[in-house]
C-alpha cells in the first residue's frame, strides 16, 4: 500500500522534505480524552496492551485528533521481559512493579530468548489491523525498549530514582550484567522484526534510563547491544532515542542507524555538531512548553526548527506528552510545525 | 583557631595541594551505623536537623569514621522554604511533602524572605558546637540549595520525576516565577552569610534539579541567581553542583565560585575543557562504583584521579551517598585518594 504521507519515512532516510513531519511521543495517551474512554472500559493497562482491536484505536485516534504525520503502536516497552518470562504488573501512579527479578545466575533459569510470534504475536495483530485502518494515510512506527532500560527493570523490579539496584549488578556482576543483555537483545531483535514484517514502517529503540548511566558503563552495557539491533535491522529506519544520554551523542553517530531522538537538555545546534550531518535528527521541545500559551508555545516551536533547520529532521517533544496537557496545546505545536511548508 | 588540615581550601582557591582533598556528599548520614543510631533516638528526621548538638555530633562522625578532609554540616536544603513560612515534612521513603504550596501571587502573602538568625539560628548553632568540637582537624562546609532547586520543591509540593507542576508555572507565570526565586535568593544570600559568621569555611550551592530544565531556562530562572549568591559571598569559597547541568559548564565557568561540582555522567576531562583553567573541580565518581569490590573502587577511582589531575581537584563523588553502601566500601574510595600523596 503506498503511503500518502511519506514525510516521516523521507526526512528519516535524509531526503528532501516540503516540510519536518512531526510526531510526539506518548500521543496515543491520557492527553486524549478519547484515550481515556477506551481505557476506563478496561480493569487494566496491560489489557489495552493485549488486546490488539483497542490497541490499534487508541493508535490511530492522535492521526485523526491531532493531525500527527506518524502514527506509533500503542504498546509498552515492557512486554519484552513479559515475554521471555518475567511478568509485570501495572499499578496506578506507581508504575511497573516485577514480582519476580533477575539478580543471579540461578534466575536467569527463569526466563528465555521470547520467541516474538507466539509470546508476542498480539503486536503483530495490532499492527496489522492499525495498518489496514490507516489505509497509508501516514507511516507507523514500531518500538522497543533499548537493552539497558530492560535490563533496569527486570533488575531492579520496578522504576526507581537512581536504578541502585541494577547498577551494584552492573559493578558486581558483569558477566550476569552481559548475559542477561544478550538474551534481551535477541528477543529485542526478534520482536522488531515481527513488527516489522506485520506493517511497521520505521522502528524506534528507547533508552528511557541511559541518563543513570556514566559513560563508560553506557560504553560497556548499553551501546554494544544497541549496535547489535541496529546492525540486525535493514528492513526499514531506526531511530535510537537515549534519554540524557548526552554524552553518547558523537558515539550514536557512528551507529547503523538513520534517526537520533534528543531529550530537551541538549541544544539542538550542539546536538548537530556532535552527531554531523549523517543522521536525521528527532526531537526536542520541552514537553513542559505545551503548558504555556499558544504565543509561546509558537514562537519556541519555531526557534527549535529554526535550530534544527527543516531538512533531515522530525519535529517531536523531548520526552513524552505528560498526561495533564490540553489536547489545544498539543495541536498548536503540531500544526505551527505543518504551518512551515 | 588554624586548620591542621586546610587541603580543601587551598585546593577550592587553586593552590598548591600535596594530593587531592576527599570528602563525600551524604557521608553523614545513614550509610554510618553510627549515624543511624542517633537517627532511630528520635522521632523524625527533621528533629536531628534542628537539634544542634545531634546534628554537630553526625557532622563530625565521618570525619571519626571515614578519615575525610572536610567536614559538612549535617542539615537539609529544605530549612529555607521553612524559614520562609512554608513548612514541610519529611515522610520514610517518600521523602519531603509540603502540605501548602505556592502557585499563584495570592500565595506569596504566606511567605517572607527568611531572616536568618531569628529563622535559622539552630543551624548556627549547629555550626558553632561543630566548629569547636573539630578544634581545627579539618574545614567544615555550609550549604544550601540553589534558588530554582527550592523553587521547585516550593511549588511542586514534593519530589517529582518531572516537576511539572514547578515549570509549568516557570512556562505560564514567569513574573511570578522571578518573585518568589527572588524571595529564595534573599533568604539563601542571608542564611549563606550566618553559617560562614558562624564558622563555616566554604559554602557549597546544591542545585539538585538543574537537570529538569533546558538550557534555555536554566538561563533564565536559574543562573542568575546562581551569579547573585556567588556574587554577594566574598568571605569565602563557593562552590556550585548542579546536578545535570552538563549544558551549562561554560556559564559556569563564568561565575564568581571556585569550585564547580560534577555529576558522574560528565567525563572529567570534556568538563575542564569546557569549564578552563580558572576553577577547581569537585566530583565525579558514580557512588554506585562503590557497590564494587575493593579492587574495582581502587581502579576506579585511579582512573577518575588521573583524569581530573591532582591540582585544581577535590575527591568526591557524582552525587550523595547511597544508604546501602558498605562503611568499608566508602573508605577504600577515601584511602585509595589519600595514598595519592
Amino acid at each position: 500500500m503506498m503511503l500518502q504521507n511519506d514525510l516521516l519515512l523521507r526526512a528519516a532516510r535524509g531526503q528532501y522534505v516540503e516540510r519536518p513531519p512531526v510526531w510526539l511521543m506518548r500521543q496515543a495517551g491520557r492527553v486524549l480524552p478519547e484515550y481515556r474512554a477506551v481505557r476506563e472500559r478496561l480493569k487494566n493497562f496491560i489489557e489495552l496492551v493485549t488486546t490488539p482491536e483497542l490497541a490499534a484505536e487508541v493508535t490511530i485516534q492522535p492521526v485523526d485528533l491531532l493531525g500527527v504525520d506518524a502514527a506509533i503502536i500503542f504498546s509498552d516497552i515492557l512486554v519484552i521481559p513479559e515475554a521471555m518470562g518475567l511478568p509485570y504488573e501495572m499499578l496506578e501512579k506507581r508504575g511497573p512493579i516485577f514480582p519476580q527479578t533477575i539478580r543471579s545466575e540461578q534466575d536467569l533459569q527463569k526466563i528465555r530468548v521470547a520467541d516474538a510470534p507466539s509470546d508476542l504475536g498480539y503486536v503483530a495483530e495490532a499492527i496489522r489491523i492499525t495498518k489496514r485502518a490507516l489505509s497509508g494515510r501516514v507511516p507507523l512506527i514500531g518500538f522497543a525498549g533499548a537493552p539497558f532500560t530492560i535490563f533496569a527493570y527486570m533488575t531492579e523490579g520496578s522504576g526507581s530514582k537512581t536504578f541502585s539496584t541494577a547498577k551494584k549488578i552492573l559493578y558486581r556482576s558483569p558477566e550476569l550484567s552481559h548475559k542477561l543483555l544478550q538474551m534481551i537483545t535477541d528477543s529485542t531483535i526478534g520482536y522488531l522484526k515481527m513488527q516489522i514484517a506485520a506493517g511497521a514502517d520505521l522502528v524506534q529503540l528507547f533508552d528511557s534510563w541511559a541518563g543513570i548511566l556514566s559513560p563508560a558503563q553506557y560504553r560497556t552495557f548499553a551501546l554494544p547491544y544497541i549496535a547489535q539491533i541496529c546492525n540486525a535491522i535493514n528492513e526499514v529506519p531506526v531511530t535510537i532515542f537515549a534519554k540524557g544520554a548526552f554524552f553518547a551523542l558523537t558515539e550514536f553517530a557512528q551507529l547503523k542507524c538513520h534517526v537520533i531522538g534528543l531529550d530537551w537538555n541538549i541544544e539542538p545546534t550542539t546536538a548537530r555538531q556532535q552527531i554531523g550531518n549523517q543522521k536525521t535528527l528527532q526531537g526536542n521541545l520541552d514537553p513542559c512548553t505545551l503548558y504555556a500559551d499558544f504565543d509561546t508555545i509558537r514562537k519556541e516551536t519555531q526557534k527549535m526548527v529554526a535550530a534544527f533547520g527543516k531538512q533531515h529532521y522530525i519535529a517531536n517533544l523531548g520526552h513524552g506528552l505528560y498526561p495533564d496537557i490540553e489536547p489545544d496545546h498539543v495541536r498548536c505545536f503540531v500544526d505551527t510545525i505543518k504551518s512551515l511548508a
